[in-house]
């Protein structure tokens, strides 16, 4: 089957409603605004973003779909074959920065990319995944998160898993803190199934499994009653979110380079952010659970609880 | 005259002292704390900062003397012949954070760098400066602080100041935001007059002229009150120093790189940052006046006032 990009982009937009949707009722009091941008040449930038709600601080849902007559640099750097080739992407880029500290922060993306080649059949491959970053950490939570992804993956085939969850924790690790960004999830780029319908099948389903793995951690945590010390934290910990994504983080070095509107790449940012020069702050037990039972690479999934 | 590096350590230790007791004094409240290190091969590392102050918010101030067998490769990349020599290497780096959003953040380096030859002479360089990043911008202000610098390298060559002016724009610039970090100053690398004598004159001069620069605008701005408006815009501009220090920042990526104690590199980071969406936050007419006036290239020590 050829691959059609629209289906894709469809599939991406239907996500970006329910999801802002449940974040939207989760919240019951902020709601996304949407700046869409519609190039000439029949792209759509359409990122959404929430601020100030009672349960969410910030959430930025964005969804692009590009296309042009050549291949950007980033992806031909890989695939020199594919220079000079037409191609279309679609992608979906979501973040979540709430509000109570005992409720995880969380980022999500499902993209999709086709390179037309002449005569020949298009080459085309998927990438994304989900992670979570508590800053107090439940070991349910961590469990339902990483069982939610491994159940979709497992429908496919037994070795995604593994593999997705490898990635992720590779991916998502400050080497000059020597510290990962949080508990993980999957994580997946260059991927393809063993045809193009099995893999938007896959796309789809874990685009689809992310409400379920992240809304009932939200609804378990976002009552939890928390004073300054919690808040505090929050802020500090923020500030490793902040050093990954300008450190590291492909996706914002992309945007950045790329020349995206950079209010549209800059709202993974948490809102309010705190750096404190003490080495080891805070010192209590809970804080120090984070570091010892949960900024560890750890099989949540296959955890007994 | 052969190199002396302990001739420039000393200085700097001076330096560091002075710059301190000022910062201290001009505060009345919070001190400078010490984490010295002393490596076994003689290097020290002597970071000091201060927090929570009544008028600054964030200081640190410091000093590092390295040296090693073997050059480190950020230091050969432009000098591929001094590979594999000894070196030594002395630094002083500041940043102050003040609270009053009327009280600009400043950042100060000063540093010479000593390559060892067998059988030859050895090889020197410096480099440093100091830049200026107001909130809220006075002409007066911009204009006594380049002046100051000015007057320091017209004392050495009235080529001096022009081209370390220029440098400094270059150098503190947001390509990602095409906005200048603030007002800039003065910045030089791979620096050196006619000889080692008068190298270390003009390190050291320009080393003292900082706070003779920069005192005088704390001590007019200090006190003018202030709301939750200027505070918020305070906020959101520091994302601004946070995504240069960690996009762009030849030194914080040097500090990461190198494997230094990581709160010290990182103690450069403003205590407390807000990333807002809004593309044009914030709309008022002293905010804009930044953007306008201030942060735009400006030949401030020649404006008439």
């Amino acid at each position: 089957m050829q691959p059609d990009l629209r289906q894709v982009a469809t599939i991406l937009q239907e996500l970006q409603d329910s999801i802002c949707d449940a974040l939207e009722t989760e919240d019951g009091e902020a709601q996304f605004v949407e700046d869409r941008v519609e190039s000439e040449n029949g792209g759509i930038s359409a990122p959404r973003v929430m601020s100030g709600g009672t349960h969410i601080e910030r959430s930025g849902v964005n969804f692009t779909f590009s296309l042009g007559d050549e291949l950007p640099k980033a992806a031909t750097a890989r695939r020199p074959e594919l220079a000079g080739c037409g191609f279309q992407a679609a992608s979906l880029s979501l973040i979540v920065h709430p509000r109570n500290p005992y409720v995880p922060t969380t980022h999500a993306n499902f993209r999709c990319f086709v390179a037309m080649r002449e005569g020949k059949p298009a080459v085309w491959w998927m990438g994304g995944g989900y992670d979570l970053t508590p800053y107090y950490g439940f070991d349910e939570d961590a469990v339902h998160w990483h069982r939610t992804a491994r159940q979709v993956c497992d429908g496919f085939s037994k070795e995604l898993y593994p593999s997705m969850k490898d990635q992720c924790d590779d991916y998502f690790y400050l080497e000059h803190r020597k510290e990962p960004r949080g508990i993980g999830g999957v994580f997946f780029d260059d991927f393809r199934l063993k045809d193009w319908s099995t893999s938007v099948d896959f796309l789809q389903q874990l685009g689809q499994s992310f409400l379920a793995a992240y809304m009932p951690i939200v609804q378990r945590r976002k009552n939890i009653s928390f004073g300054q010390r919690e808040r505090d934290f929050q802020l500090y910990r923020r500030g490793r979110y902040v050093e990954f994504n300008l450190l590291y983080d492909r996706g914002t070095k992309y945007g950045i380079q790329s020349g995206r509107r950079i209010e549209s790449v800059m709202c993974s940012m948490p809102p309010l952010v705190a750096w404190s020069y003490e080495p080891d702050l805070p010192a209590g037990e809970a804080e120090r659970t984070l570091y010892e039972r949960f900024l560890v690479p750890r099989d949540w999934a296959g955890m007994e609880i």
